[in-house]
């Protein structure tokens, strides 16, 4: 039964700053990131990642330009020692990529982790405890002194370990678990105690992360714990300073940013911000942050679609709509007054594209990552039962994803203006008739041959072009990454899968199946749709007809070939 | 095509302050709320909300006791108008809450404001004009001074049109719209100018609203903002400062907390951030977070998942399961580490109840939202063939929704610890029929009537309870509304439709629905699953197997009757 009653919470006590810095301070360059995708992200999966979906998100962090990768926790599960192994054993590390795992402070433990290690040019150790008054009193029953020796103890085996494999280049990370709910001067003395142990040096530095394990406090008062920190932590110059927060106040992002301001080198976070809870830090919202205040992000951001579709595949979360730069929505203007300063910006820009991006309601070019604005009409939709979905939905059985109403409000939109009247709901179904499945399509389907073989399918199929026909090859995992693959070289240029929906149609009498695929062809979206008795089929002829929507190819009457 | 360059982008300029004074201060009571659900939020949607949805929104937003909420753009849009109407004339809005509308600073449409509003006891009129260095010289060609009279003009008509309706107390807001993009001196200038007009007093003030209609800085760049803006700004005592902060940067709760504690007083922003592209400030996510440091939210919270759901009926848009407090997943933990300290901490609690809550992981008590704390275990799931949700959707053509997964991870997670072996897949199979598709439920389905009369659907049915054969009757928009409807009266209890999932089996020949549903009963969540040939029948199954699953009817034979 619910007690919602604000009394049962105490307030976050302040940290008493005499003569705060941080607030003057801006970051003029990125700092240190080190992606925790494999390890934090992937420990909060309902599902967690496959070996494959683990290698396919590796290749992403390392194609992004991560240099640091947290890769598991391979001492306490199997997958993540084998993964690693992976990692090792098939030299999948380039030279300048460092991997790091996760152990608690225990013997048993660190041997493992160090065993999953051997033969690694380099890799970050990453030892950990909890700290918190909490934990303390509550899980581990233990003071002050007791906390400290296990981090200490914890300290001393790292390195032991680490002299018995001396081809490696090793690096030490320690984190006070739970810091933002430790004394601050407690979390100082244990890690005074730590790096005692380990003796850093300006020129071999070792890493201290600071982890809101959970968010207690505004983010002003997280940046004063780490400015605090940072003057009275023993050898500052030889510590390389990094933060982990969460997002349990909604905030992770501004304390991060802060924390940064307050002295931080390093960051660690997850791609969309994915993590226990409420997630990780999300690392692309902060790069791309410093990108568009003119600070590079030491990250290739450029494919969003592609970092989307990989997050998506491997984490089987979704990416919320109105998510921070890549959010299906961000880019959308559906009020008329910011269409029209849009559009008068971006008319003026024609005549200035060197000058800086100034574009009202635009934070940043779409184009930057490979996107680009829309402005949508509501069409005579606040009535309810004339909005362009409804009316495709209850009157001809499609039930159309958002971004393809968005696609399709275009074309309704040019039409109600030609016409200057309402449309009504048999115009619509011809408009999208035309728009998506037209009669005469540009490529047709014509046979094909699907064959699984060691889990991957191999296709072979024919389209028709014109007078043409052409056989087609590709391969992947599962019949829609295999035709995506053979269309790539039939037209030579790269495509991305990002949205795939697909329902059976209820108005019909023999059970069709209908498809939507929205494609980005080298920067530019198109949407297709498809429709047939059989699934596969209705996919391949959606795919083809995004595909042959796309202003990419417009220009070609056969691209390649 | 991209050109992913950051030097493309100018850095945003620092606010010159001498001596800060807003990072030495806490919250410690709530701002003044203003919902914008019902204009900046359903102005952003694809399809807005019809005047049946505007309405159930409405309703939520003065249940949760929102005291001013904006309702819309009346003299922009016919559907705006008819909406305040309908609210004045049908005596909607309870006598201490305050509507609110907003309009652009032209006389004809301040006229057309102010007949929308005819007749109501007391109104806002919130009038704005775009004075950023972009708007001005790229959308409207004018100088300060051109800009500073739209404002003055503005204001002055407002005024104007009031003194002609004397029998309505009214209340003025201004916004210098795009406020992030103005020069502080001029916004000040503008808003001097406004109040010029208004004359208000310390017993009778105006709002100055300071919008980041677009989100361009860190927050603490927003807050001197504020706080400069406070000190420099005349008749501080006659204001009411109020914020609207975008989440651009991801930072819109950091940006308004900050901004509180640099002396605003009034918060406008939307349930769960909907709004215009990255979207507008959470309230629920402020508020949420006031409530956890013992603040009261002056807002009720208790029933979260009314508010969910209420929220994606009406915009047709998602809540993000990490989405904070209010996320699918925010109260799950998945590591055994956190499980363990979760598991202690509530366990030492049951001594000390009353102390304040400290709970490792847990922010809040999920009790106090009609939430309950999950784990999770993780069953076998790494191999990537052998996951609950992979072999029931492989083998047996079910697709589960997230939420059910988590279900049913309880019940595959205490077979697996009873067995200690791997769990097999028709050993899923089997736990997955015992546990929601008995042979011998608690209820059966036995006839029903479904009538549709003046757009309201009446359901009567017969359920058999054991021996006993009972009688049900229920109304509500559609079957299923109906029918919790109908439920709700026969067990006495209050039933949220949390989830809602339907899919052809595709392992059927036959064809068969399978219908997945997750309700709140009194604080309880409970998931169910139904099998027909027929879809409604299907829902009304799952329903009742939800209902019969639920740990609120659990200790009475037959509730209510």
């Amino acid at each position: 039964m619910n007690r919602f009653d604000h009394r049962r919470y105490p307030a976050f006590a302040p940290v008493p700053m005499t003569a705060r810095r941080w607030p003057d301070r801006q970051i003029r360059r990125a700092p240190d990131w080190c992606s925790v995708d494999l390890r934090d992200g992937n420990q909060a999966l309902i599902e967690p990642m496959t070996a494959a979906q683990k290698l396919r998100m590796w290749e992403l962090l390392v194609k992004l330009g991560f240099k640091e990768i947290e890769v598991g926790f391979p001492s306490a599960s199997g997958h993540d020692f084998a993964f690693v192994r992976n990692l090792i054993e098939n030299d999948r590390i380039p030279d300048d990529v460092t991997i790091q795992v996760l152990t608690q402070a225990r013997e048993e433990l660190i041997a493992r982790t160090f065993e999953s290690l051997e033969g690694v040019p380099r890799a970050i150790v990453h030892v950990y405890n909890s700290t918190s008054t909490v934990q303390r009193e509550q899980v581990f029953g233990l003071d002050r002194e007791g906390i400290k020796e296990i981090a200490e103890n914890g300290a001393r085996l790292v390195k032991d370990y680490a002299s018995r494999y001396p081809d490696t280049n090793w690096g030490f990370e320690y984190s006070p678990e739970s810091f933002t709910g430790t004394e601050l001067d407690f979390a100082v003395e244990v890690c005074d105690a730590v790096t005692a142990v380990w003796e850093p040096t300006p020129e071999k530095k070792v890493i201290i992360n600071l982890p809101a394990t959970v968010e207690m406090s505004t983010p002003n008062v997280y940046a004063d714990q780490i400015e605090w920190f940072c003057d009275h932590v023993a050898r500052r110059d030889s510590i390389i300073l990094s933060l982990h927060t969460h997002n349990d106040r909604g905030c992770a992002v501004a304390a991060a940013e802060l924390g940064v301001m307050a002295g931080a080198d390093r960051i660690e976070g997850t791609l969309m911000g994915n993590g226990e809870r409420t997630g990780n830090m999300d690392i692309i919202t902060m790069a791309m942050n410093l990108y568009s205040q003119g600070v590079d992000p030491e990250l290739n951001l450029a494919g969003m679609d592609e970092i989307i579709e990989t997050v998506k595949a491997c984490t089987q979360l979704p990416v919320h709509p109105r998510h921070p730069y890549a959010g299906e929505l961000v880019f959308t203007a559906f009020s008329g007054s910011h269409q029209d300063a849009i559009k008068k910006c971006l008319t003026r820009r024609k005549d200035y594209e060197s000058q800086p991006w100034e574009v009202a309601y635009l934070p940043i070019d779409p184009a930057d990552i490979g996107r680009s604005y829309q402005e949508v009409i509501r069409i005579n939709s606040q009535s309810g039962k004339g909005g362009v979905a409804y009316v495709m939905q209850a009157d001809h059985g499609y039930d159309m994803p958002r971004w393809l109403q968005i696609d399709f409000s275009a074309t309704v939109q040019a039409y109600a203006e030609d016409t200057e009247g309402e449309v009504g709901s048999s115009a619509i179904f011809s408009l999208f008739q035309e728009t998506y499945l037209p009669e005469n399509p540009r490529w047709r389907l014509n046979d094909y041959q699907l064959r699984r073989v060691d889990g991957v399918d191999n296709l072979e199929l024919t389209i028709q072009d014109g007078s043409q026909s052409r056989q087609l090859t590709g391969t992947g995992n599962g019949v829609v990454a295999a035709f995506v693959d053979a269309l790539e070289r039939f037209v030579g240029k790269s495509i991305v899968l990002v949205e795939y929906s697909e329902h059976a149609l209820s108005q019909s009498a023999d059970a069709e199946a209908v498809c939507y695929i929205q494609l980005n062809i080298e920067g530019d979206r198109s949407c297709g749709v498809g429709r047939s008795h059989d699934i596969v089929q209705a996919s391949l002829l959606a795919i083809l007809g995004a595909l042959s929507r796309s202003p990419a190819l417009a220009d070609t009457s056969s691209a390649a070939a």
